[in-house]
């Protein structure tokens, strides 16, 4: 016989806090607590079983359910010495959901079940106090008929309303008996009238109609949403608790609240909580009454007004305190607890992990690390690790003000405040002269970099979470607001218009990168904390973890916040990026526009001191520890101008015809970009551009280890590669490069040469290529794209949908496909080292920043992954997770 | 020890045809003529290893090579009864390259070696004619100054000059022995001069300079190039031929000529050849004489003026005619002769297979197997397939006169007369009306495709092979010249200029999209004839291949064609060609403007009974073979206006705001349309569009089957599936709408749903798509993009430089990548056939017409190819080329 009830209270149960996945986590919750003697009233649970059988058999129940439902009641019965539907000494419970995950948009809970005309009697004499049973009745009927009836609570609540205008009061609380008996028959006149049925008068018949109500909640669309978006699977259904009632509203001596075993905001050791005197549950969070302090020391601290928990019921204060320690030591977590006193004898009603921000969070588990309760791996596993991205960024105060404007999506967190630029050139204009600007565009391009670059933070009116602007601010780990489709962006006459509002260059305005607000004026902000605690979680996760954790990063700005974050190496500098800088982007486009390979070399060898500049101060700021050069990459187009405006102006400056600056623009333009010229393809028809950047890397490398007496072994790699021949060609050129060098410096150079590899050819091919790489990095961005056929700036369109309909798990531009780029990584991955068996294999892009990818590279045995420079933290965190997982 | 020499002659030889790998095709070819008895003037091979050795060792030579070869010029003195360097009687001979493949680009003779100031006395009394031995000499030097010394020729031709200026006269033949002596002193001054060495009068000393200089012709940057354009790889390098010289310029009882034992052009069975009485080789190419034919039956046939060889030499000639049967016998292939009367006595110098036309090939071929000579096997595998393409199309008269204007890339194949067309519309207007006409554009676009279907061909000035002219030229079998960049195309003024010639809409071209050029006013063009040896061939083809062809066409003229052709079903019928035509296009803009699904449905209810009357008319024509039909594919854009005028015209007819109709063209418009909003992507997110095409297939098929009374199975093929969630979700809709109509019309439909695999990651998870998925047809054209990340549009920029550098080993959009693209197939195959042993398989797309990705197919075990009708002979014929390879 299958076991589909099981019960819990006087000290026992059948179940234990393990059998979350069927006991729903309430339900195994309350018989862990019942097991450990807490003062739980007692109750049953029916199985996420039942409900998995429900939705397989046409919503119909096992048929010996039933039974066993009647003999737990039996023994609710006896525990309280009451009895379901006794007119004299009635029993009454609580139907709450309780799924293996805490999940909102289910049916919650309904109160005081079992009353109906006699039962009110004899709650109202048991009690000795008929206002109160009526109050309690009217409300039960209120919670049935909307959560299991269906009926609309306005209905309800227009009636009451009514009841209390005839009556010539305000509260509910003013109501005498004999109104409130007027209620509890309009209310059933109501769900009469809605439902075509009576009111349910048999307490069985109630029951059951909760257990349907919580079963059937389980599939309600918004509950099938939540699902998907907290990625939530592999679960049975929802349990359902049946409870005895316990009444925090009998009087003077009854009280009702929720605690934290710890404060939830900042982690602070300390209960935290809140109650109210002669109140149910629902009357706590309602807010019509102000709800009192736990402990004297909150109303101390200045928190919340009124007689705390500690002075007005000492006792039961104690006792909870008891409790709190029992729970917390127990569970080894911070506790979120309701609990209520029924005369004088305290009843806890729910416990389970408390919720807290990422400061607390991170707090919590150092502390608990501190009082022994947890070890440094417990403490890791704790900490989800994309919550850190929170404690790198300065935050808005949280006592400050704000006028917020309007709400785009958080595409890059921290809040920063700053008057507005409308273009990329004033604000770094702007910003070089000292002044702190906002750069607000429709959308970004690359043509906007150095503004970028020079902007406190960017906000724009287009795009989604992986548009241009979203992913460069992430990688420069500035703030960043985009897609706020309010916003009317008029950058020729240099106006903002949001609502009725109409912002100039003058205006001020802060950003939330975190929660994707725009605020007019400035914001105080607060300075992120990265000693403490923070050090030393990243200190234990740094002893756990395999893989090494390097940073995407070109600028020395980029470079040193990476090193900050515990960066080991640059595992990928991205030398275009290098080249939109006003002083250079000239010279480049010089290049482009020249004729012939003369032309070319005439303009690179403008850039060369310049490129070998840049690579010096990395070498140096990076100190010995790896540093990956990427060569050029991008199409060449990218670094022309659009406008007609433009092309004059770079015509003149360039000393270039306007004609032919045009025909080349048009020329460069491509049909696929993303496939088109660029990467390697570059490096292949003009030798000179990757001559001069190899030049760059080793005359940097010898300069460096020259001045500072130790070895700097550059890593050059080649883009885009798609055939070993690709590679095989460049690495001779390069090695050429390296070997005049050297004649010239009369000394030896070390170096590597590899490649990326982002075009699924390239990972087919990998056991060739190996033979010509010395490591391989693999460029998940590209390699998405082309793998799913897939691209990012594009994808917008049609994402939500694929998302929605569950096409893809997750967005495949935020965490990796593991199905088919993964199993391409683990191609390649075989074919190189099937080859090499040394060979350095790495991830650079977006995902090596993304905690589940992590998770995926270190069980592919990768030797690195690389990120932007605030996603080191996180994945160091996520390195440690995942060693932590591969050994258990 | 390594025989680096291979003697022939005298009735025996060292080796055999089959050694072509050793020592060339014509050294092997002497060998075995020697062998079979033929009257071949002795002589020896030296190896192809040789020249192996040669560039790997610095270029020198075999320690024992010399020893050999002194050995195997004994044997040639001794077979000859003359010594090398005998002033009385010479050993001379002629030294000639000879790689295992024909190739031009290399050193190719120097004959007469041996003279110098005392053999051309010995020559000069042996043949009793001092005129002939000078004569001799003078030619001889100029060959081995220019060939092997690298003196320029016009050096010697200029002294050749001043001496008929000197004595007088204007022809060679004309200068007396005196003359000519002073033109060898002249001659050998020439060469000490230019080269700062006196001529080497040492006969050994000439035979290593001749050797040497054939080996190192084998590297030139001519001959590398050449094997690079031919795919020539595997080749150790070029033999050298060393043989006994005979004279046709002996007197009057000499001659010398070159044969072919069938017609060349026609491939009819008759001698076909020229000769020249008293003359040498180079004599008969050089064109100073007109040379005179070989038989009677070839003067009478109005060919050739002058005697034939069988009247002036009958013995000769019937010697000839039986060494011509020997060797036609012998070789079971037309051969290409070379030969030499001495004195009345016949000498073969060469035979070799003769190049012929494409219409000779096959009729040689088809010959051969009623004469016995060849296997219907043999047949089959000596045709090239990609030749047959120029059997399939119309072919400019080859007796009509030709007024060249320029040259573009012979696109597809075809020649065709008509008026110039500069716009679609117009093209389309006169068509209608009757008119015959080329259009011509700076280049196309898919706005265009309504006029190239109504055009007669299609000239552009800008794109490649693979440009969207030339792509769907070829798709429709028209003829097409692409990139003519001498065209100045102003469509405004409807004016085409070239050169200094303007033309308009009245004047009239041709076009020979064969060999890329294009022609003022009409030329004549000749039918092709696709009966009679035509048709015997693919029957012989059909038997013996396993691979079934179908073809890609949506069109009934397309489709009628390629049944013409032996299509057994259509592989790829294009939905999104349908809704171009201009009574469409306007629904389908109203479908992409709409607002909201209602809008969409409205439209699509419009497009609804034209979709379904097209497939009903495939079905009909089609009776019964399989088709199968691509949904909706390319991105909406693509449908939508681009210019102003344009907007206009659309917002006009479909009643839609122009502000809406511009807002919406900017919204669709794609960074990377490629890999942007389009396939099932579009039936994904509009549900509405793939189910009114899937109601029109069904009705479609439904009304057919009951019309004609026999089952129509549609194919109906979901493109660009990336996931299996994609094609699960879009085949529930088609079920769905299969039901529908089902029910309608009261009787079960049979259907399969399969999908395109066209994206590397529905290759790698070609296993769970499996489920979902009757049969896979590769679309390798966007496999081959997103595989090598490579776009097809945007390659033309650095294709060439890759072919160049052997990156690719052909280009991956005409030769299927089997390193890449062909890796990801087999993975597809294995995890498909492992989720359905019975899963269909099938490729679409360009390279299901070319010959090596057909045997890759065959290898590949899919179950069939399909391709545009025009090619549909050439996969019938590759299919049974690959079938045949497999079994030996």
């Amino acid at each position: 016989m299958v076991q589909w009830v099981y019960r819990f209270g006087d000290g026992r149960a059948d179940g234990q806090a393990g059998m979350k996945q069927l006991l729903g986590g309430k339900g195994a919750n309350l018989a862990e607590m019942a097991s450990l003697g807490l003062p739980v009233p007692p109750g049953f649970t029916i199985t996420t079983e039942v409900c998995s059988y429900f939705y397989e058999h046409n919503r119909r129940y096992p048929d010996d359910l039933s039974a066993q439902v009647l003999a737990a009641l039996e023994f609710l019965e006896s525990s309280m010495g009451a009895s379901f539907g006794d007119p004299q000494n009635p029993l009454l419970v609580s139907v709450r959901s309780g799924a293996p995950v805490s999940m909102p948009g289910m049916m919650d809970t309904v109160l005081n079940l079992g009353l109906n005309d006699q039962t009110v009697e004899g709650l109202a004499s048991r009690a000795e106090d008929p206002r109160f049973a009526y109050d309690s009745f009217r409300r039960f009927l209120q919670m049935y008929g909307d959560v299991v009836l269906g009926v609309d609570h306005h209905l309800f609540e227009e009636a009451l309303d009514d009841a209390k205008r005839h009556a010539g009061v305000t509260l509910d609380t003013e109501l005498d008996i004999a109104s409130l008996e007027r209620v509890v028959g309009e209310y059933k006149s109501i769900i009469k009238r809605e439902t075509g049925e009576p009111f349910p008068e048999d307490p069985l018949k109630q029951l059951w109609g909760s257990v349907g109500a919580v079963f059937s909640s389980w599939m309600t669309p918004r509950a099938v949403t939540y699902r998907r978006l907290h990625d939530i699977s592999g679960i049975l259904g929802t349990a359902v608790n049946v409870q005895a009632m316990v009444f925090g509203n009998m009087g003077p001596t009854s009280s009702t609240g929720v605690a934290f075993t710890r404060n939830p905001s900042t982690g602070e050791r300390a209960y935290y909580g809140e109650y109210l005197i002669n109140a149910q549950g629902e009357d706590v969070v309602a807010g019509i009454r102000t709800p009192q302090p736990l402990s004297k020391a909150m109303s101390e601290g200045g928190g919340l007004a009124g007689q705390a928990l500690e002075e007005t019921m000492p006792n039961a204060y104690a006792e909870l305190s008891k409790v709190f320690d029992r729970l917390e030591g127990h569970y080894k977590e911070m506790q979120d607890i309701e609990f209520t006193v029924q005369r004088h004898k305290l009843y806890i009603l729910q416990t389970r992990t408390g919720k807290r921000t990422a400061s607390a969070a991170l707090k919590i588990a150092v502390d608990m690390v501190d009082e022994g309760l947890l070890s440094p791996e417990d403490a890791l596993s704790r900490i989800e690790p994309g919550s850190l991205d929170q404690l790198l960024h300065p935050t808005l105060d949280p006592k400050a003000e704000r006028n917020i404007l309007t709400r785009g999506l958080p595409a890059s967190p921290g809040a920063v405040s700053g008057r507005l630029a409308f273009d990329a050139d004033s604000a770094e204009r702007r910003a070089a002269a000292g002044e702190g600007v906002i750069l607000v565009r429709t959308e970004t391009s690359p043509d906007d970099i150095h503004g970028m670059h020079a902007a406190r933070g960017i906000l724009t009116a287009r795009g989604g979470m992986t548009s241009h602007a979203a992913v460069v601010a992430r990688g420069m780990g500035k703030p960043c607001v985009c897609g706020a489709a309010d916003l009317e962006v008029r950058s020729g006459d240099k106006k903002l218009r949001v609502g009725s509002e109409e912002l100039g260059e003058d205006d001020v305005v802060t950003i939330d990168g975190g929660d994707g607000s725009l605020m007019l004026g400035e914001v105080p902000t607060v300075d992120p904390e990265l000693g403490g605690d923070f050090a030393r979680l990243m200190e234990w996760a740094d002893a756990m973890r395999r893989l090494r954790v390097r940073t995407n990063a070109e600028t020395p700005e980029d470079v040193r916040t990476a090193l900050r974050f515990g960066a080991e190496g640059i595992g990928l500098c991205r030398t275009e990026h290098m080249f939109f800088d006003d002083g250079r982007i000239l010279a480049m486009r010089e290049m482009i526009l020249a004729t012939d390979t003369d032309g070319r070399r005439a303009a690179l060898a403008k850039i060369l001191p310049m490129q070998k500049g840049d690579f010096v101060e990395i070498f140096e700021i990076m100190a010995g520890l790896p540093v990956t050069i990427r060569l050029l990459d991008p199409p060449l187009h990218e670094f022309l101008p659009h406008s007609d405006d433009e092309m004059e102006r770079v015509a003149e400056a360039t000393g270039t015809p306007l004609a032919r600056v045009k025909r080349r623009t048009s020329e460069l333009r491509e049909s696929n970009p993303m496939l088109g010229m660029r990467g390697c393809r570059l490096g292949v028809v003009f030798p000179e551009i990757y001559e001069m950047q190899a030049r760059a890397i080793f005359e940097a490398a010898h300069e460096v280890a020259a001045k500072s007496g130790s070895t700097v072994v550059p890593e050059v790699m080649v883009p885009l590669v798609g055939a070993s021949k690709e590679l095989e060609l460049l690495k001779q050129r390069i090695d050429a490069v390296a070997a005049q060098v050297a004649e010239e410096k009369g000394q030896q150079l070390d170096y590597l040469v590899g490649t990326m590899i982002e075009v699924p050819r390239a990972a087919l091919r990998a056991d060739v290529i190996a033979e010509h790489a010395a490591f391989f990095s693999f460029g998940t961005n590209d390699l998405t794209q082309m793998t799913l056929g897939l691209s990012r700036d594009d994808s917008g369109s049609f994402m939500e949908s694929y998302l929605r309909d569950e096409i893809y798990p997750a967005d495949p531009f935020q965490t990796l496909d593991v199905q088919g780029v993964g199993r391409l990584i683990e191609i390649a991955r075989d074919g190189g080292r099937k080859t090499r068996p040394d060979l350095k294999i790495g991830i650079c892009g977006e995902h090596g920043g993304d905690p589940r990818s992590i998770m995926f590279c270190e069980q592919t045995g990768l030797e690195y992954v690389s990120c932007s420079p605030y996603r080191v933290p996180i994945a160091r965190l996520s390195a440690a997770q995942a060693a932590l997982k591969g050994r258990s």
